[in-house]
Formats: structure tokens, sequence, C-alpha cells
């Protein structure tokens, strides 16, 4: 019997790194663990967390299976941000200061494996489709609600990277044009209204306008989420007003897309039905019936760890050519 | 040696119906003709003015190639709305009363000969890949800008229909949540301000206005668009505003796709320049470089047949599992 293979699959965010292996056939997430990001110390530093982790996770697989570095076929890595898969870069994000970053050969090097490389939001995408919730779909969208809104795309059960691998960048489609300017230079993105950092942005301004004083920590997404659970009437107006976006983005994607199913993560998303609930509403009274009633809305089934999934699933299809 | 097979593609339009015979192979559109659908006359007036455009396409044919009935395959129908094309149905459309409306297969009976449905925007992008100007591309988005904003998606050289058929309503995406009201009930859909009845309507408002008396012909998208050539200062501000609508809504298209081509049809696309040259460069502006550099913003290759060839197109897929 030959030795079981596996993958280690590695979601790259602004804030943390999550990594873990899998098996081939994704069965199992093994060694699943976060470390921080620490964009700040620089480029060469966040591949050292990167490469650090895997290491990490490679060391965890070995206590637990016993499974020598010969078994680990590669790692799948999920970064923000347009980039391309054939060359490993990614073009820009806003939310690193990456242009035409090399980041797939740099971890390759560093670490003496395999690596492939994909959006983050697609790879929480395919997670989600392989293995969370929308297992059996054919047709899915994802959007994660994080520091910034990722997007992916299954057609067919096929994950859409587009003519040059920017496919899915659904939280810059422009829903307000007049409106709050966009990291990324755009005005009125679904991203400047209903991501985690807009939410806490949003709370940040009005508390300047209040003369009151917060740190960032004391009003981060998750804050403004806590204080209108606890009947904030403030922090329920940026809520509300968030979901209300998000209605007229998911409305869109319910239009164009006619989907089976739309799959919600990303920190923001935990701030579940104040936010959800709001959104649904508007994305019915937006879009056409016949549409809007075969597409499920539905949280993220693997919301930790659906990313570093979806990161293994895309090193399947790269390497091996299915999932 | 078998005699040639042919197939008649009809596009049922809210003015006019367009039909034409075309061989397998599409190389050639064989006797197109136009006639008005008079849709006030009802829906059964329509079904005869169908029939008789097909029945009129099969003489022309049969004088051009001695061509018997036998060696008519069936009928494409393209039509406006959300539909099933197993059933053969139109659910809802804004620009006919239809309500599950059994086209086809009224269609089918009075022809005695086989009819498959499609989505007459979905049939015009069909046609713009199969024969126009967005031939040979793998990722392809169409917009026809005529009574309503149709849409149209090929993803990697298929025709995608979603769910449940309704994919690519791009007219009724949101791009001023707070804005016109749209024919489909929403407000801020982009057919809301670049469609021929918006600028037409919006035309009309304004004259009201200026208490100026305008008969609806007068004051036509053809007329604004001719008024605004002129130098018309009004028709220029309606026409801009519908170009940079259109530029939001390319861009968003752009961000989402991420397509070779998008390729832009219907009436109000023959104001050219006026309006397109505005939408491009909002287009670039709002969009991510990555992406709106591999995409070419194109007018329809086949202005006046597109909707018809892919009508065939659909038929061939439909029945024959091949384009």
């Amino acid at each position: 019997m030959h030795p079981e293979k596996y993958i280690i699959g590695v979601d790259v965010g602004g804030t943390n790194i999550v990594a873990a292996a899998m098996p081939l056939d994704g069965s199992r997430e093994i060694g699943l663990r976060h470390c921080p990001t620490l964009q700040a110390n620089g480029d060469e530093a966040v591949i050292s967390h990167i490469t650090d982790a895997v290491e990490a996770t490679i060391d965890q697989l070995r206590s637990e299976t016993d499974a020598r570095r010969e078994q680990i076929l590669g790692v799948g890595l999920g970064t923000p941000g347009p980039l391309s898969r054939s060359l490993g870069t990614v073009h820009t994000t806003p939310h690193f200061d990456w242009h035409e970053f090399p980041v797939r050969d740099k971890v390759a090097e560093a670490l003496g494996l395999k690596v492939t490389l994909d959006n983050d939001a697609n790879c929480f995408t395919l997670g989600e489709w392989w293995k969370g919730a929308a297992r059996g779909a054919s047709h899915v969208i994802g959007l994660t609600l994080g520091t910034g809104i990722g997007g992916g795309i299954i057609i067919n059960g096929h994950l859409y990277h587009g003519a040059s691998d920017g496919a899915g960048e659904l939280g810059h489609m422009t829903v307000e044009p007049q409106g709050r300017k966009c990291h990324c230079g755009n005005w009125g993105c679904l991203e400047a209204y209903c991501s985690a950092s807009a939410v806490s942005e949003q709370a940040m301004e009005l508390a300047r306008q209040k003369n009151l004083n917060f740190t960032p920590e004391e009003i981060s997404a998750k804050a403004v989420a806590k204080a209108a659970t606890d009947g904030d009437a403030d922090a329920l107006k940026i809520l509300s007003e968030a979901g209300r976006y998000l209605g007229i983005g998911l409305a869109n994607l319910i239009n164009i897309f006619n989907p089976e199913v739309i799959v919600i993560g990303g920190g923001l998303a935990l701030a579940g039905n104040l936010l959800i609930k709001g959104a649904q509403e508007e994305a019915t009274t937006r879009s056409f019936v016949p549409m809007s009633k075969v597409c499920r809305i539905v949280p993220a089934g693997l919301p930790i760890s659906a990313a570093v999934v979806g990161a293994v699933g895309s090193f399947k299809l790269q390497t091996l050519g299915s999932i």
C-alpha cells in the first residue's frame, strides 16, 4: 500500500495566516493553526511567517500521522488581490503593499516544496463548494466580508477565473456611484460599505463627529456588532446600512448569475442576522422572483478553514487537473 | 449527397420581429426580414406575426435554394424575459404582458415544426460569439441597449444560463440605489438609465419641465441621439449621463467577469461614441487595471441579425448538443 499523500493549504489574510494539512480527498483538516501576518514587518517577514506556519503544520502532521516530507505533494496558497496563477505573482492588492510580487516562488524556494497560488476568495468559495455549505451545487457565488470583500464564482462545478485570473472582484461592484471612497481608489464599491474595515471606519467617523474617544480596537467591526446586539442605536444604524448595501450586491449577483447558493463568510458575517436579515430583504426586493426563489443565501459551513480547504483544492486543480 | 439542412432563427422584440434561415454551419443568412410585433393586438396576434415571419422566410429560402420543408430542422426563438427553455414558457417580461406564456409550443403547433426557446439577449451574445464581433473569445459578455437592457454571458465558450435559465439579467443591476424607477419594479437599474426607452423618457420629462410639446416619436432615443450630434445641450446631457451609468455597469462586469470582450448592441448602441466613449472612460476609472486592460469593449458585428443567428445557435445547442 502506498503511503497517503497530503497537501498543505494556507490562507494568507491581512491579519492572520491560517494553515492546515489535508489528505488528497479533503476528508480531514490536520494541524489547523493561525499565526499573525504582521505585514507591517515587511514582505520578507510575511514570507517567513507563511513558511513558519507551513513547517509547523508539517511537524503537527508528522506527529499525528507519521507522514514524512516526501508524502507532502505541496502547498496551496490563497492570497488577496488580482494575481496570476501561471506566474505565481500578485499584481496588486489594497491590503498589502505588493506589486507584481512573486509570492509563490518565494514560498516555494524557502520550503523546497511545490507551491500554487490562487485568490483567497476563490479559495474560500472552492472550499465551501468542495466541503462546506455549497456542497452539491453547480452554480455558486462566494463572498468574504473581511478586511476587504472578496468574491469567488463557481460555474457548472468549476471555479471561474476569467480571461486573466481577475474574475470575482465582487467587492468592487459600484453600488453607490457618488458614495464612500474605497481602498481600491474607486467610489461607492460594495467593499466601502460592508467590509469589516468599512464598518469600523464608519463607527470611527461617527465617534469623531460626537467627539467620543475610542481606540481602533474598541471600535472594530466585532465591537460594533456587539454594541448593536446590546441595542446601541448608532451601531444598529451602521450595520443596517451595511446590510442594505450587501442586499443590493446580492440582488445584482442573483440577477447576473441566477446561482443556486450564495455563501457568505469573513469576520463581518459573524454579525449574523443583524446584517444578513436586512440584506436578504433588500436582495429579495431588488431581484427577479424566478431567480431569487431558487437562490439560498447561507453562512459559511467552514467559517475558519474554507479558504485553507479551497487552497488545497486549487493546488489539486493546478497540479493534478481535478479536485 | 444529402440535401442541406436549415434552421430558422427568430428574434421577437418589443417593436420588431426579425427572422432568417441559416444552414447548419451558420455560414449564410438567407431571407432576413423584419415585421412589426404589434404586441398591442394581443398574444395570439403576436404568435401569428411570428409564424407569418417564419413562413415568409421559408418561402424565401425555397425560392433561393429550392429547399423543401423537410430540410428545415426547426425554429430557434429568442424572446425577452426570464424564461424556461425546458418548459418553453416565458415567466414574465416587463415589455410584453406575458406570464408563464407557452410561446414555444404555440409557435410549434402553428408551424408544425420543432421550436426551441431562449432569451433574446442570450441569443444576441451567442450570435456575436459564433459569427460576430466576439468570435474566437472564450469569455464574453453581451449587452443589448434596446427597449430594455438584456445581457448574455459566455463562459469558456459556453452560453451560461444559471440555475433556472435566468442568468444574464445585466440590465437589472442596481447602479443608483435611490435612482429612477425601472419597469421591473426596482429602483436605479442600469436599464432605467441607458436603455433606449430610458433615454426617450428622460427627454420627455425634460420637455415637459420646459413646457415643450413633443410627440413620443419626435423624442425617441434615435431623435435624442441626432439632437446630441447636432449639439443640443439637453440631448448631450441625457446621453452623457446614460454613458456614465453604462460605464458603471461595464466596470462592474469587468470586475466580476474579467471578460475578453464586452459586445454592445441594440438601438441605443447606434448613438455610438456619444454614449460609448463616456462609458469606456467611466469603466476604466472604476475597474481594476489588470482586468480593464485585457477587455475589449466593441459594438456588435451583426447589429441587425445577432439575435437571429444566436437563436439558430441555441436551437443547435438544445437539439443537437453542440453549435
